[in-house]
This record gives structure tokens, C-alpha cells and sequence, in this order.
């Protein structure tokens, strides 16, 4: 059956998963375009599917769950990018754990969505264990961050853990954890990458923040020229982590 | 004296040059915010600057050219952010030509504006001499673009040039050029970052034009996990020339 009304009731909650309040509430969010929902199909995520009236069905989605038609211009208030492909989906919320504990990241105030999704696409290719979410980090259903994680989102186990609880933790573990700053830090090519390694980058504007840095093993910082101040923190992440791959 | 309307001459000007055509008509575009602003003062970039009329001027903006005043409104309007600081300047277009080729990055069409100005930030603190920009390379006096290269945009040589000449012209010059690819390539940590070196990122959609991979010495990939089809493309451009610093 065609939805066409933008009072009925399946649509309005779908509306209501583009706020984290109501994401939160309802535990789903929203996943658009066909590769996104070819993953979240591959990881059992799905719990329905939306289609554009308009769109030429694959196949492969009417297998995953019940299929919803919503007229063109309903489908396209509802999608958060400005030409999208005719396919969404809702999937259930939930992250994996993280089992091995060889080299992870840790996400202290993370605040761009574009960033934080950037940066679990590149912990998944350089093969890292997984992700610590820290308090402050933007909501990783958020759809910017879900898109720039092509679907990585739903291949990397993640957990949220204040950091300062999280250190001393990996540290018993025999994990030996880094910090990421320009002051007593020792270049990257200088860092050795046996053992187990987590690392933490932090806030865009602030860095990583003063009490967490007092709780590290040590610190990296990338070797670059020193006209420039700074990196765009998923591209120092990504260069590190790419050093530390597995 | 206050521009309190947007019919004036001068602020209907500013609100043109956030059109591309009219930008590369007038010579001139737009940067906003104080480190921008500054960046662009400190190498002789500025013909004007705009301040919002509640802002507290900083001393240093007011010998570096004229200074004109607007209603908050108006200078909102004109910014590109949602909460603008209070500052933009207009700056004169012209890139610097690159002068040493140990070290160039090629960029064949890339579409979006915050990787250009990302790999633009990149190249900058890892020492390279320069970018050519290829054909189908999105506008670099894009404000997105211009606000990822955070200043980097008037310290990095720049040339336009059709990369198809290019390349053989700098392999003329004793350059190696490298494609960047997945099919027949060299994992970057097999790559000799000796002599002269130069290598092409490509199009987020479509890699490197085939045309122009028949014209290289080689190909790179980056080493990653094979349930992860690719990396964004300021990630790979910035962990080759991390690799390959100066």
C-alpha cells in the first residue's frame, strides 16, 4: 500500500528518527541509499524498508523485511541528502562489542558528525579492533556520520566509555595507550607498533583534553611543517592508524 | 560608514561572489572568520574587509585595507556559515606557481569541495611543492573548500593544467609519476619515496581516469582490510604524502 499522507503514523515516526531524542527513544535510525542498506541487510540491522514509488525495486531487499512505498515528495522530506537515491531503510540501534583489544581508538569529543564517520571508515581499513566512544563524541546515528562511514558503521565494534575510566582499564589489560599532542610528544615514525596500542585524538578546537593526557603511556605527534598549525583531525587519525595497521 | 541595505552597491557585489562565475568575472572571493581573514592579510590577499557591527574590531585588520561596516542581518546573509563570525574579507584570486617538483600532488576531478580544501590543508603540512589541478577539479574559491584548506589556500602553490599534459611533461622533467589504483599496483609501503615524485589522486566516484593511469610509471595502493572497498579520498591523499613528506 501506497503511503501517501504525511500524517500517517509510520511516516511521522519516521520523521521523528532524524532527531537523536526520538532515535534514542525509539532505538533505530535511518540508513539511506542502496549501499548503506545492502549493509545494513548483511548485518541483520534492517527492520524496514522505504521506498521511493518511483524507484525500480533490486531484488535482494524484498527478502529483508517489509517493504513500505511513500509518495516521491514525502520520500524526499524525509531523506537527508538533496538528489537521494529511492531507497531507505530503519534499522535497529546497537553496537557490536569490541573483542581483541590489539589496537583501538579512542574518541574524546569528536564533534563533526563528517569526522567521526571518516574516522570509523578508516579504523575498519587499517584493520583496528574497535572504537571507544568518550563522552562528548557527536551521536554516531546521526546522518552525516553514517554516510561518511560507508557503511563501516555496521562492520566495526564500538563501545561508549568515559576515557578516564577506559585507560587505566586497557593499561591493566597490557595495552599501551597514547595520547596525540604537539607538547612532550614524540613523532609518529618514532613510535613503535608492537603490542597492544589504543590511541585517543580529540575535540576538533581543543585537542585531547589535559586530564586525559596525564593519564597516557605517551604521546604521538605527526611530523609536519610547522607553518601549518594543525591536520583535520580524520586525517591524523587515519595517518596514524594506518602506521599502526594490522 | 554602516551598509544598512542590501540594495547597496557594494554588498549586492559581495553577495555575487558567492557564485562561482561571478567570482572568476570579478578576480576576487570571499573568506570568513578571523584566522582566514588573517591568513589572508599576512600574504597581501585582502582588498577589503567587511566586519559585522556588533563585532570588537582587532587592531591588526584595520591597516590592511578598507574597512566597511554592515548590519548583523546583511553580514549574515552573506556568510556561508550558520553562526558566522564576525569578519570576512574579499581577496584578490591569483595562486602562486609552483616552483620545486620534488613533490607534487595531481587531482583528477575531484568533486567535493571539503576534500579539495582538506587535501589542499594536507599537502601543505606535509611539504609538497604543489598541486596541479586537472580538469573537472571542483572551484578551490569554493567557501568550503577555502574553509577546509584553513589558510592553507594561500601558502600552497597551485597551477590549473590538463592533466594529460601534465604528466608527461613532468616525466620529462625527471619526475616519477604514480597512479593511484587497485589493479596493477604497488602497496605504498613498497614505494620508494626517492628523487622526484609525484602522484594523482582521483574522482570520489570513479578513481583515476583510465587515460591517465595509462600514462603513469606505476601505481600505488593503500594496504588495507578487503571488506573495505576504499577509503575517502583526503584519507588516502593525505596518508600517501605523509609517507612521502618532505
Amino acid at each position: 500500500m501506497l503511503i501517501e499522507s504525511n500524517q500517517n503514523a509510520k511516516y511521522k515516526h519516521w520523521m521523528k528518527l532524524k532527531q537523536k531524542k526520538h532515535r534514542e527513544k525509539a532505538g533505530e535510525f535511518l540508513v539511506e541509499g542502496e549501499h548503506l542498506v545492502k549493509e545494513a541487510i548483511s548485518h541483520g540491522a534492517i527492520t524496514e524498508i522505504i521506498v521511493r514509488e518511483d524507484a525500480i525495486m533490486d531484488g535482494e531487499f524484498a527478502a529483508a523485511g517489509p517493504i513500505h512505498t511513500i509518495k516521491a515528495g514525502l520520500f524526499d522530506k524525509l531523506a537527508s541528502t538533496q538528489s537521494p537515491q529511492p531507497v531507505m531503510a530503519v534499522c535497529k540501534m546497537g553496537l557490536s562489542k569490541i573483542g581483541a583489544c590489539n589496537r583501538l581508538l579512542l574518541l574524546d569529543a569528536i564533534q563533526d558528525p563528517g569526522n567521526l564517520g571518516t574516522l570509523i571508515r578508516s579504523a575498519a581499513a587499517f584493520g583496528f579492533d574497535g572504537i571507544i566512544l568518550g563522552d562528548g563524541c557527536v551521536d554516531i546515528y546521526n546522518d552525516k556520520a553514517i554516510r561518511a562511514t560507508q557503511g563501516a558503521i555496521f562492520k566495526l565494534p564500538m563501545e561508549r566509555e568515559n576515557l578516564s575510566l577506559a585507560i587505566p582499564r586497557l593499561q591493566q589489560g597490557g595495552v599501551r595507550v597514547l595520547g596525540t599532542s604537539l607538547a612532550q610528544a614524540t613523532p609518529l615514525s618514532g613510535v613503535s607498533a608492537s603490542g597492544k596500542l589504543a590511541f585517543i585524538l580529540g575535540n576538533e578546537g581543543s585537542g585531547v583534553s589535559k586530564e586525559l593526557l596525564g593519564l597516557t603511556d605517551g604521546n604521538i605527534f605527526i611530523e609536519m611543517r610547522e607553518f601549518v598549525e594543525s591536520l583535520n583531525v580524520s586525517i591524523a587519525g587515519s595517518v596514524i592508524m594506518y602506521n599502526f595497521r594490522q
